[in-house]
């Protein structure tokens, strides 16, 4: 059929325009006037090509904005040993962290459960940004126990590496124990530090860290943008 | 301090009475002016003890709507074997399913690649909706090898397991091999098969089951209500 081949060839076209970096990730396409424009044909075809981009996840339209192009996500292994930076490392891409509060409190209920502490105890909290190829992919914060790691805020004012900082508390591995996974919408405040719409969709993980003996030492719950990290289990990865 | 002591006993007596059922999963708390009235005390000091339900997750503030009892999500854990229907009785609920659509169709480049079909094979696609006590937590797309499995839909017209039908079709077991989990806005028909508004947080798994010999034979999509469902992770059972 001639007709359908008109917009399968402008749907390959966008398509290969896109892989090629013209229209990069998060960039709004042309309109669809200006595009039945470029190739002469009516916005019905023009709508036909964009709903098969869409179709493949190459676009997604935002209503009354325009069409725009989908950024690749971050693939993001829940293994083991889940380690931001190594993980996006793995994607081929640059991780860089951004921590924007280091300080010490009380735990909150759930926290001293989930870390086992003693009444009276208190908690090292670390929060930060961590970002892929400079564009924010997570809030995160997590909680230690400041009795068994004294100097960990220390540690990690001289480097922003929470698994290096650990190993300079003298904790040489950790693995993950269990993570809970969760979709919820931007608060104002996390839209804002992943600069993403208020309302935006988001993958919250609460999830426990152990060491070798078993026992809990970081309790963290991570805020990923939705549209920009892909969380994925193997059963063998999760188990190796 | 006497102070932290009454926003502290507020809220204990307001988490037990959502605890004894009194404000049922899902209703709305009294107002900020209603609580200050019944415990004299001022907004102030109700707002701290909101806050601290707010924190715990028993609670949520919607904006412009008040305060509502956060329905206590069912854990759905991602292991090597992963059944809806043995994933919710393990959890003390009933689980149901409704089958929304049968049919054998030509499959998209995606699902051809995901079960490894070759030119001109086609695929079961089954799609419905899961329920827990009733309440729709989920909605799936599954698709098969029409050619491997030709009496599929048959089968799932006489009961709605896939599990039975496919082992009806002579598979005894399947296993997970990766789930693929993000977070997305609820679309207008998601919204309405799961009774969420439009736009509310959805978390979409796309899943592969593999036979013993780790041949696909079931690709899968499935929406969950992003505040019905966690989805867990745990090495050692997903390892098991």
């Amino acid at each position: 059929m001639p007709r359908s081949a008109i917009w399968k060839s402008i749907a390959d076209t966008l398509r290969q325009e896109v892989a090629q970096g013209l229209y990069p990730p998060g960039s709004r396409l042309p309109t669809e006037a200006e595009l039945s424009a470029r190739f002469g044909v009516n916005r019905h075809t023009v709508r036909r090509a964009l709903a098969d981009l869409s179709e493949g996840g190459v676009v997604h339209a935002r209503r009354g904005a325009g069409v725009f192009v989908t950024a690749r996500p971050t693939d993001y292994p829940l293994g083991r040993r889940v380690r931001f930076h190594q993980n996006v490392m793995a994607s081929g891409r640059t991780p860089s962290r951004r921590l924007t509060r280091l300080e010490t409190r009380a735990p909150t209920g759930v926290e001293a459960e989930a870390l086992g502490l003693v009444e009276g105890e208190s908690v090292h909290v670390v929060e930060g940004v961590s970002l892929v190829d400079g564009q924010p992919v997570a809030v995160f914060r997590s909680v230690f126990s400041a009795q068994r790691f004294p100097g960990l805020l220390d540690a990690l004012r001289g480097q922003n590496s929470v698994t290096a900082a650990l190993a300079a508390c003298g904790l040489a591995d950790y693995t993950r124990a269990e993570t809970r996974i969760t979709a919820k919408s931007a608060s104002a405040v996390l839209a804002l530090n992943l600069q993403i719409a208020e309302g935006a969709p988001i993958l919250r993980s609460v999830a426990t860290n152990i060491d070798g003996s078993g026992r809990p030492v970081e309790f963290g719950t991570t805020w990923f943008a939705g549209d920009r990290v892909t969380l994925t289990v193997s059963p063998d990865l999760a188990g190796g």
